[in-house]
C-alpha cells in the first residue's frame, strides 16, 4: 500500500500555482504577493526631524558647555510637520520643529526640547551637538528603485503599512483556492432536521468547511448528496466547474465509494492514488480532472479532517503560493506506553506541552477514528511510524503542530 | 517612568469580558465559547458498524478454522448505512452490512468483507470471532448529559464539526470587539493622494486596521484627521459610540499631542499612563471613557506596531476570551554583539532561526522606529532589559513570536 509520505508527493505533484488578482490592499492581508514591489520614491520624501525640539547648526554649538552655554535665537515661524518653510536657517537662530516636519535648509540637528532651555526668545545649549543628530534621513527607510517587497512573500500587517506608504492602494496577490465540500451517504441528515433511526447528522461538511477557511480558502459546502448516481453526478460536476479543488466524504462502504469513483471517472478524472498506508484515513483516494484535483476522503470525522490536515492543507497552501505550507513539526517524548496494533503508519492525536525544557506528547484519548472529541482535544498530531509495535514512554516521536504548544504544565493530561 | 510590565498589568486590568451573541455554526469559527455545551443524545445515536462486512452472531463463529470454516447463509436484505431493519439476525444466518449502518437485532460483531470467502448464498468464515468486534458502541464518542465542549474554549474545525454532530446550528460566543483607528497629522495623506513637499503617506491606519483584523476583531479605520480641535473631538466622539477601543496615532509632537490628550479628557476620559520606558513606543498613553479604552500611539509605524501587538492585542484577545491572550516566547541566543544607548527597556525587531538544536535571534537591521521593514522581516520581538549596554553574542533574550519560527537556517541572515 502507499505510504503517507509518497501519497503527500503525489498530491504536491499536483498543485500549480493560482492566477494573480488585483485587490485592495486592506483586502491583501495573508495573501501572496504576486508582484514585486519597487520603490518610485524614497522614504522618508524629505530629510525630517526624528524628534520635537530645536533645529539648528551643529558649528554653532561648538565648546558649548554648562558654564559657558551657546544661546540661538529661535525665530518666530515654528515647523509643524506637515509644513515647508522657504526660509534657510542662519547662524545664531534656530527654528521650534516637530516630530517628522522637513528639516529647513541650512539647519543639519535637531536639539530635543527636554535638553535646552528656553528663556524669552532664546534656547540656552549647554553641550555640542554633532551635525546630523535627531534627523531621519530622506530614503532611510526605502530609496526610489529599491526592491522593498519580493514577489511570494505573505503579506503581513508591517507589509501591509510598507505598501500604504508606497501609495499602492490595490496590489495583485495569489487568489484563494475555491475548494467545494460534498458530504454523500444516505444515512445523514443536515444540522437542524430531525434524528431517525439509523441516521445520523453530517459533521464532515462542517468540520472541513471550517478546515478550508482556517486555511485561507474559500469553502463551497455543497452539503449532503444521497447516493445516488444522478445526483453524485450533478454536484461533482458543478463542483468541478466552480471550484479548483472538490473534497468529497463518506459513501467508503462496499458498492457506495465506487459510486463516487466511477462518477469521478466516468467524467474523465484520472484516479493518482487509491488506499494509503496509514490509521486513520486508509481509504483516501485522489484525482485529476484536468487541472481541477478530487479528493475522496473517508467517511469517519477524524479520518477526515486528518487526510484534510495532512494531505489537503499543504496542497492548497503551495496553489496559493505560500512559501511555508507544512505546519510546524516538533521532537516530543512519549508520555506514556504504547502499544501499536496495526501495520501503518499511525497518526495520533495528542497534546504536546512542556514540562522545563522536555516537549511531551500525550494521547487524547480513544483513537477511534469515529471520536471527534480527540481530534478537538488536540494541539498535534503524531506520526507513529509502523517499524514497532511497542513503544515506550520517554521515546521520541515527530509531531505536527496544529496549535500551539500547550504551556501551562497545569492543563497537561497526567503522564 | 513606568515599565513595560507594569503597563500592561494596567491595560489588562482594564479588560471586561465582551457580552455573548448567537452566531450561526460556521461564523463562529475562531471565537470564544460563551455557552456550555451539553450533549441531549448519544454520539454515536446507535450501535454501528464499523466496517463494510457481515453482521453475525459470534457464537456462530466458534471453533471455525482453514481446515474447518463455518458457513454462514447471507440473508437477501443488506444492511447499508442510513437504514434499519425489523428482522433479527437468527443463528446462522448474517447480514451484509456497511459502514455506518446500525447492528441488527441479534448480532453483536462484524466481520469485514475482506476476510470472509463468499460461494454462492453463503460466507465462508476460517476463525472465530469474539463479541463486539467491528461494533462501533451507541455513546462511544458523547453521551447524552456529558458535557461535550466548556465555556470560554476557542472554537476550531474539530469543535464545527462536533457542534454540528449535536444539532447545533447556533452557537453563543464572544462578541468580537470593535476597534476604531484615528490617525492624527497634519502631514498626513491618504494613499491615493499626491505627495506634496513635506508630506507623507499614512500608514499608520493601514498597518493597525490589519492588526486588529489578524487579531480577530473587527476594525473601523476612521482614517486621517487633521490636527484641529474640533475635527479630533468628532472623531474621538463617533469611535467612542461604536467602538470598544479607541487607537490614535500620530500628533505626537509638542503641543499637538496635547490636542488628542486635551480633548480625549475634555471628554471625561480618565488618564491611566503616559510615557512607557521601552523603545520604540516611549509616548504611549492609555485612557478609560467609561468601559471604552482609548491608546494614544505613537506616531512612529514601528512604534505604533509595537506598541499593539505589546499592549492592544493581548486587551483584544482577552475582552473576547480567549485563554491564552499573549504570543508565545522562546529564549533565542543573540546571533551578533549589540550595544544598547538607551535606559529603557529595547524592543528589537529579530529573525528567530533554529540552527541544529539552538534558537539564534538576529536583528532585522536598522531598528529606528520609522523603519517598518525591521517590522516586515521580523518573525519575533526581543526583549532587552535595560540592566546593562554591552550584550554579547550567545547571550540569551526573550523572544515573543509573531510569526513561526525560521526552521530554513540558509534563510537566516548570517549572524
Amino acid at each position: 500500500m502507499l505510504s503517507p509520505e509518497r501519497a503527500l508527493q503525489i498530491v504536491l505533484d499536483q498543485a500549480y500555482l493560482l492566477e494573480p488578482v488585483e485587490l485592495r490592499l486592506l483586502d491583501s492581508r495573508g495573501m501572496t504577493l504576486a508582484e514585486e514591489i519597487v520603490s518610485d520614491m524614497d522614504i522618508p520624501p524629505f530629510d525630517n526631524s526624528a524628534m520635537d525640539g530645536f533645529a539648528i547648526r551643529s558649528p554653532d554649538t561648538l565648546g558649548a558647555s554648562l558654564h559657558n552655554p551657546v544661546r540661538l535665537k529661535v525665530l518666530e515661524e515654528d515647523l509643524p510637520a506637515g509644513h515647508t518653510t522657504q526660509k534657510s536657517l542662519m547662524p545664531g537662530y534656530a527654528f521650534q520643529i516637530m516630530t517628522g516636519a522637513p528639516i529647513p535648509a541650512g539647519a543639519d540637528a535637531v536639539i530635543p526640547v527636554e535638553d535646552v532651555e528656553m528663556r524669552n526668545e532664546e534656547i540656552w545649549i549647554s553641550r555640542p551637538y554633532k551635525t546630523h543628530t535627531n534627523i531621519r534621513d530622506r530614503g532611510e527607510e526605502v530609496w526610489a528603485g529599491e526592491v522593498v517587497l519580493t514577489q511570494g512573500k505573505t503579506i503581513y500587517p508591517a507589509d501591509i503599512g510598507l505598501l500604504a506608504s508606497l501609495g499602492r492602494s490595490k496590489v495583485a496577490v495569489i487568489r484563494k483556492a475555491k475548494v467545494a465540500v460534498i458530504a454523500t451517504g444516505d444515512e445523514l441528515i443536515d444540522i437542524e432536521e430531525n434524528l431517525q433511526p439509523g441516521l445520523i447528522r453530517d459533521s464532515n461538511s462542517y468540520s472541513l468547511t471550517a478546515q478550508i477557511a482556517e486555511a485561507g480558502a474559500i469553502p463551497q459546502r455543497v452539503g449532503i448528496v444521497a447516493d445516488q448516481r444522478e445526483l453524485v453526478r450533478q454536484a461533482l460536476e458543478r463542483s468541478l466547474m466552480e471550484c479548483d479543488i472538490v473534497l468529497t466524504s463518506g459513501g467508503v462502504s462496499v458498492g457506495k465509494y465506487d459510486l463516487v469513483k466511477e462518477v469521478v471517472e466516468e467524467l474523465g478524472a484520472e484516479l493518482k492514488f487509491w488506499k494509503v498506508s496509514q490509521k486513520p484515513g486508509k481509504p483516501l483516494a485522489f484525482w485529476t480532472y484536468g487541472q481541477k484535483l478530487v479528493f475522496g476522503l473517508p467517511g469517519n470525522p477524524v479520518a477526515v479532517m486528518f487526510c484534510f490536515e495532512r494531505y489537503v492543507r499543504p496542497l492548497i497552501l503551495k496553489m496559493m503560493g505560500r512559501g511555508e505550507i507544512f505546519r510546524p513539526t516538533v521532537k516530543a517524548a512519549l508520555a506514556h506506553d504504547l502499544k501499536i496494533k496495526t501495520e501503518r503508519t499511525q497518526f495520533m492525536r495528542v497534546i504536546v506541552g512542556r514540562k522545563g525544557e522536555v516537549l511531551w506528547a500525550s494521547s487524547t484519548g480513544a483513537q477511534g477514528s469515529g471520536i471527534l472529541r480527540s481530534m478537538s482535544l488536540a494541539n498535534g498530531i503524531a506520526t507513529i511510524p509502523p517499524q514497532k509495535e511497542i513503544w515506550k514512554q520517554g521515546e521520541l516521536v515527530e509531531v505536527m503542530l496544529i496549535r500551539e504548544i500547550e504551556e501551562r504544565p497545569e492543563r497537561l493530561p497526567p503522564a
